[in-house]
């Protein structure tokens, strides 16, 4: 449900809403959701999402609910009255509880995937952790080593997986290495597997303008992107570049590639957020469970207001659902 | 003409096919072409640009030519013969004639602005000159201090100016100063008023991740870009920032702001590219004379192939002319 104060419970709600778009009829359970939050919050939200099924609060997440009825388990933490717009610790704390408590139930294998709404980091500092935010919560509970943020669309046909992300862009150039993109294509060609998309191709972006056009603009193109591509091939991997990074993007859109490997964090925001701001995912590669996430923040300014958007929620269920191996394309 | 071994010759005899979209009948001469290039080689684009008017070459540019002709004056540079495709010093050397005498007819008023073709930095170099591109002939033919590189696309309202263009991207991180920044902002405003738009809402753009997040992901919005808003805005200019740099592209084409000022070549021609491929606008700012330019290369892969597009370069006669103030917006 993620923060309480920021749109979260209204796009959940508005996603249940449609359920029939992707809640399987019982007896199939195969996509049943079970949130993970607060029941009272959520069915405040119903006069926006009239057509929401029944809600359940349950004190144990295996259990079943009513046929029809959306299981909603607060991992006892219940939450405060919400207050839209605001940043509260206490909100904060809560995020955190359930956050940690959906990670739980995938690593035990109770739940396939985990799709989250917008938290505050500030939230989260003020109830006393010292998480930067979801990404930092979901690595250190799942112990993964790396964790690789990326931004699907498969309306759009956009995929794109972050070498580098939340620093500084002086940091993120001083942190490319062959290693660290050989494995960002490696764990790429697996989430395009897991997919099972019939063609895996992956562009892999340059950093300078023009790709450093032989070197006249910059060299960690042939320093380092090329030795990581050409490790890539040779291991068999359906990987080309380093690309112009200001047309790779719209190549891959027009079906030249299937996803494209970015060194830094606004390389590949910039023309996601441009194409797909209202439908995008986030999706967290590199941690031993599928999670997925809406492509925007709490959105404190529009929240309580009844008009944000399901759309990118809806999306992140849809993509979960592939990875998770719960209905495919067209399914 | 640019390099008459790529798409330049074809896009701008299809161009001067679509002439009564924008030549004005005769006697009015707001807005006469006046080709600089060789007659022969446009001539020879016919075929797939029937409706070309009827060609005059012309020894001295002043020269006006029939009513309904278009002179074509080769500056004492005829061309070779062309070899589509290939880089060749000959053509590089035209291709810098045609550029320099153009330069110099708007340098003493004979033209009101020139609009460029492309070229291929690797045939000046054939041809032994030392001048990086288009960009740097200009420069230095006018004398020039500094230069802006700017991409512009009405349809799209799109308008970028960049602080810093063609050098590696952790040079551009290490040229950004509080003076500069500041200076792109005044460029900005002069084009925005040339345009006679009635805003001039100049958003400047951050260089880190989410404009560095109140200094978490980078202190060059604190330490310089925020100071150059500062001062501009106190010069009374009409200018916010620093922005998201994933977010202030749409936001400008969704109408928020007039232009955005962009800290480096990616960032703004990322979603340029994106969004305005094949009818976008590169202008260089700073120059004592008006100067668009096709946004896209010589194309060597499609010259000769009778496909390339002139929406570009019409794009581009269309912003010069409201550059030079001959003919606004709608008329």
């Amino acid at each position: 449900m993620g923060d309480v104060n920021g749109v979260g419970p209204e796009i959940l709600a508005k996603a249940l809403a449609r359920h029939r778009e992707w809640m399987p009829a019982p007896p199939d359970t195969r996509t049943a959701p079970l949130v993970i939050g607060d029941a009272g919050v959520l069915e405040a939200q119903r006069p926006v999402a009239r057509a929401m099924p029944p809600l359940e609060a349950v004190d144990d997440p295996a259990h079943a609910p009513a046929p029809g009825a959306v299981a909603v388990y607060d991992a006892q933490a219940p939450a405060p009255a919400p207050t839209p717009g605001e940043v509260t610790g206490e909100a904060g704390r809560c995020a955190v509880a359930w956050l940690r408590a959906a990670v739980r139930l995938a690593l035990a294998g109770d739940v396939a995937a985990v799709v989250t709404c917008p938290l505050s980091k500030m939230g989260i500092r003020l109830a006393g952790y010292e998480y930067m935010g979801h990404t930092d919560v979901l690595q250190r509970e799942t112990g993964a080593d790396r964790v690789w943020m990326c931004c699907f669309s498969e309306p759009r046909r956009m995929r794109i997986v972050h070498v580098t992300a939340h620093c500084p862009l002086s940091m993120s150039l001083g942190a490319l290495s062959a290693d660290r993109i050989a494995e960002a294509v490696r764990v790429s060609a697996e989430a395009l597997a897991r997919l099972e998309l019939p063609r895996r191709r992956i562009a892999v972006a340059g950093v300078n303008p023009h790709a450093g056009e032989d070197g006249l603009l910059g060299s960690e193109e042939s320093d380092v992107i090329a030795p990581a591509v050409a490790r890539c091939v040779a291991e068999g991997y359906d990987c080309s570049g380093p690309y112009p990074p200001d047309t790779v993007f719209r190549r891959m859109m027009e079906g030249e590639f299937d996803l494209v490997v970015a060194m830094y964090h606004d390389q590949g925001h910039i023309p996601f957020k441009l194409v797909a701001m209202d439908e995008g995912v986030s999706v967290t590669l590199g941690l031993p469970i599928v999670r997925t996430s809406v492509d925007h923040g709490t959105a404190y300014d529009i929240a309580g207001k009844g008009v944000a958007r399901e759309a990118s929620l809806c999306e992140a269920v849809r993509l979960a659902e592939r990875f998770a191996g719960r209905g495919g394309e067209g399914s």
